[in-house]
């Protein structure tokens, strides 16, 4: 079976997914497109899927008898109605993050999924995909012992100028706080937040960067620098310290070079670069779910969590140093 | 379009790449199967390729019209017969190394090819389509000046007791033979073997490890390390040494861990899973020529070079030391 | 000239540097030995300092006219005497870690050095002088641009039954207390302590791993895990994190192995080797400033300031989470 | 007893081992000094051993009951008359490498200090006391099996226009060749010599890189890159390979960095800072041996293999590819 897919939303991910599903990845094609700029939809279609239908609304889309599965690539504040739409359809649904900008647009959506009663969603955390937090997990779950600590980093060169406080976390911590849930098989219980003096590369609206704390339910304690305007590259550092040893999370491949008095090799610079793989193993993941008319990977439930989370750290963020509960509902069985 | 693809021979390899075309990749699907225990061929189809038509040979599965391009996974002895029939269909043909069990066998290929006037051939030297291997003949073109030495190795744990000493080369040493003409755009002019003292896990009929030394018709010296009961791992190192620096080929992902007092990464053992994505990107290359009627990557002209390199690297392990000349034809233009 | 040294406390450092004295370095000799137990310091004078007297008290020996400079590596409860009779004295002094066991002990010995009016003390911090140490400082001074953040971990492979919480600062975190001010060449404003969970390997008595956070004047945010059940290894790590890049500690010295499917360096377990060779440097550096009556290296203020950082951190720990303020009085400018 | 030591030749060499002696080491003091160019000696005198007496000449020097050592530190061409002066004198005797400008030169002191009938003699091969490889060879001795390949390099930034093709061997691969027999306890029994294309750094007189291949009696094969415009840095690579894995030299102690997209540690250029640290141990090895009127560490015996081995490799670069036998004369019974 062939998975007919549908996007919503063609702008950089959405036409870069549909040229993952039409000539990378087996098992699907893309039969349908849409746009608010419907220019951009017609762009992709000419591009990447002659055979798709171009339609008017996303709400169309979803409701077409030719659309299987859908993917949400819109803008972020469009996603909640989508993914409401999608459940309702019954069709699987690949969003990508955020799963919607409120935590309580959020758990309507959970809502709706659990009223369903089968998994439809999967959100765009793609670092749970990638080679090297695999095997980090696989550490995590069988090397190290039971894990006490992590250390991170989420390394930025530099950011806009549009870019605030607040967006270290929304836009920034966002995937480690998805990928620590994952990776420790644990929760949240409080967020701190550390402001060391901000970088001279950074601006008056941005603190830049900070430390935040997070405790989880197991008692492990993870720390992570998010830090934008590093300046030397994009880099993300994870150490996982366990009762019997530590595991961190590789490099990215490069060539060691000896060269100019300096064994070297090259560190990344944009961020796009350093999952990319992971982007075709998601969504290879999301079309065999969706090819048995339901969806794997992270749930609706994880986005959130991830909701939930971010607000706590974005309110820590104002009480400098002071922990800041994070208080879950319970998870519904669907979810286990 | 999606090419149609038949597979002659369905043992480990075949039954893989049958695999990788109906459920990895895009743009091919699997119509045609034939082996000549045509029970395993059965099996694929029924696991992998329902859709797919059992052939009794693969001189008809290659005339079927149902067929547009052709994967030669058979036993070595077979390839050359099956290549010539493709090539006389005016087919695409993926054909596992070696090309042909002899140089000349080889030439015919390469002969007919010619006469054909366009590519068709594609040998499997999957170590051309590895990221690490990419990337560091990118750091070759562009960042360590004109290279003048190549140091590298290549070490199995162990080889089955019927592994002899000019397996050393036709079966191990056969993947550097090409990928270093690739890797330095150069040619061999001669090759030279060295034994150290034989390692006390070899047998009496296998001299190991052995030293292979190429020199290149550009001057460059390239010394091999071939060692097949290395014990420890599965082991590829490649370092080359160019006017302003070195590059080296990079260690296989793995998690950095600090356990037991020592700072350890595993070192594979299994040489399947050293260039595993390799294969998925040398047959997704194939995939695309295949669709424009033609063939890319490594050619025939290459396995013939193989060829006729391999046989004088085992003319020069009888007489040690020596360095035996390597006499190319002259190229077709075919393959500039 | 050579500097006439006498030794009070001959335990397993004193006797260690007595060695270093009379075999490895330059430009002094043991004349003097003097311990509580005394047929300790005669095992020393007949093993390694057989031109040396013996004397009844720390107090006559620092008397001897004999004598021109004095080691203290006597019990911790008893440095602070023996460091002022040697201000007293006017005789150059190095003594080991803790220069007194209470800050208002060391504050005493900073007050008679101040009114001595030249430097005569040297506290035995002897990560100073370790080669790793310096050249991470020559790094942060000029190659990373200003320190933002440190990032660091104090780890023993285990510890003895009767260590408890607060040792984790006055025995362990004392050294990193040291060495990030000299790093940063800054001073502490505030320290907090986490606590994860435990080790399943810690007791009762003590919480392990523990994470301290201490603010610096310039606003540099320092972590460090202290970990003493970590199991592994004794392991010191050090990243400094500047406004241009990141330079981290290098690993001790080991030899790269590959053996059994594994890369591998081994991981020191036992604490004395780690700085075994800045002793000798520290010592050195005593013997050259002792030569001409003085003391160069760690201050009687630096030793002052740590006990007021520990007494801090200790404080903190017993308010989790809770930044506890660190009030420097104002450094004498003798020590400037 | 503190050794009176007596320098001949001080230049830069002989200086700074003099400052060695009289200020970093313990048990020794320069007494004399000599040198050709008295000037040079008399400035030694002033800076650095201002109680030792300038003597006319280095047979004076010898000669004189003040001087319980000697170091011949002077030209090359001179250091057999001072030896063979050393041993007439029955004085241990420090001598820089070459332990004499020929064979036969090494020989005459091998056959005197036979005849004298203790050790008296210690080459200046500094590596064996470089930490580096003395842990490298624990492993060997220990980890890794017995040795069957060496994998080297030996790599300069660049030399002076005077440097020719026979110094690759006599001023480089010197080193290698001493420390070779050292690591593996073994001796040679040929080598060769293989020349990929000079490098365009190199010049008309001197075919720059070479590949120096050396068989030892035990048939373990060790290639050596001797490439001395390698222009990045002063780099000495060495990679043991044995029956169950693989020993690596360590790099130089370096700050590991992130910065302007390079994840980098410096290499070395100027050769020498690699071994400085090997100076201190090899002369603190030398006084403790001429305390007891006799010497340890590398032997006359190991100059004189050393010279009759530099002897075979050049005669192998005169007829590339050719093996060259190196007959050893049986070894006296003094040096086992």
């Amino acid at each position: 079976m062939t998975v007919r897919i549908g996007v919503i939303g063609t702008g950089a991910i959405g036409r870069d997914h549909a040229r993952r599903i039409n000539h990378v990845l087996g098992g699907a094609k893309i039969v349908a497109l849409s746009d608010v700029n419907k220019a951009s939809a017609e762009a992709v279609r000419q591009d990447i899927a002659p055979d798709a239908k171009v339609y008017d609304t996303g709400e169309e889309l979803i409701a077409s008898s030719d659309v299987d599965a859908v993917l949400v690539t819109s803008w972020g504040a469009t996603h909640e109605q989508y993914v409401l739409a999608a459940i309702a359809a019954g069709k699987p649904c690949f969003c990508e993050k955020p799963l919607a900008t409120t935590a309580d647009g959020a758990k309507r959506i959970v809502d709706a999924e659990v009223s369903h009663g089968k998994r439809l969603v999967q959100v765009g955390f793609m670092r749970r995909y990638d080679a090297g937090y695999v095997a980090l997990k696989q550490a995590v779950d069988s090397k190290i012992g039971a894990p006490i600590m992590v250390h991170a980093a989420h390394r930025n060169p530099t950011v806009p100028e549009q870019y605030v406080t607040p967006m270290a976390i929304h836009d920034t911590l966002i995937h480690e706080i998805d990928v620590f849930r994952w990776l420790l098989n644990d929760d949240y219980v409080s967020a701190r937040v550390l402001f060391p003096r901000s970088s001279a590369r950074s601006h008056a609206k941005l603190k830049d960067p900070q430390i935040v704390i997070l405790e989880t339910a197991k008692g492990t304690i993870i720390n992570v620098e998010v830090f934008v305007n590093c300046h030397y590259g994009y880099d993300i550092q994870c150490e996982v310290v366990g009762e019997d040893g530590i595991a961190r999370l590789p490099e990215p491949m490069a060539i060691q070079m000896r060269l100019g008095a300096k064994l070297q090799n090259e560190i990344l610079t944009d961020w796009k670069d350093r999952f990319i793989a992971s982007y075709d193993v998601e969504l290879q993941d999301f079309i065999h779910a969706a090819a048995k008319g339901t969806a794997s990977g992270p749930t609706s439930w994880d986005g959130y969590v991830a909701a939930i989370t971010s607000d706590a750290c974005v309110t820590a963020q104002d009480s400098e140093g002071d922990a800041v509960a994070i208080n879950l509902p319970t998870r519904p069985s669907l979810y286990n």
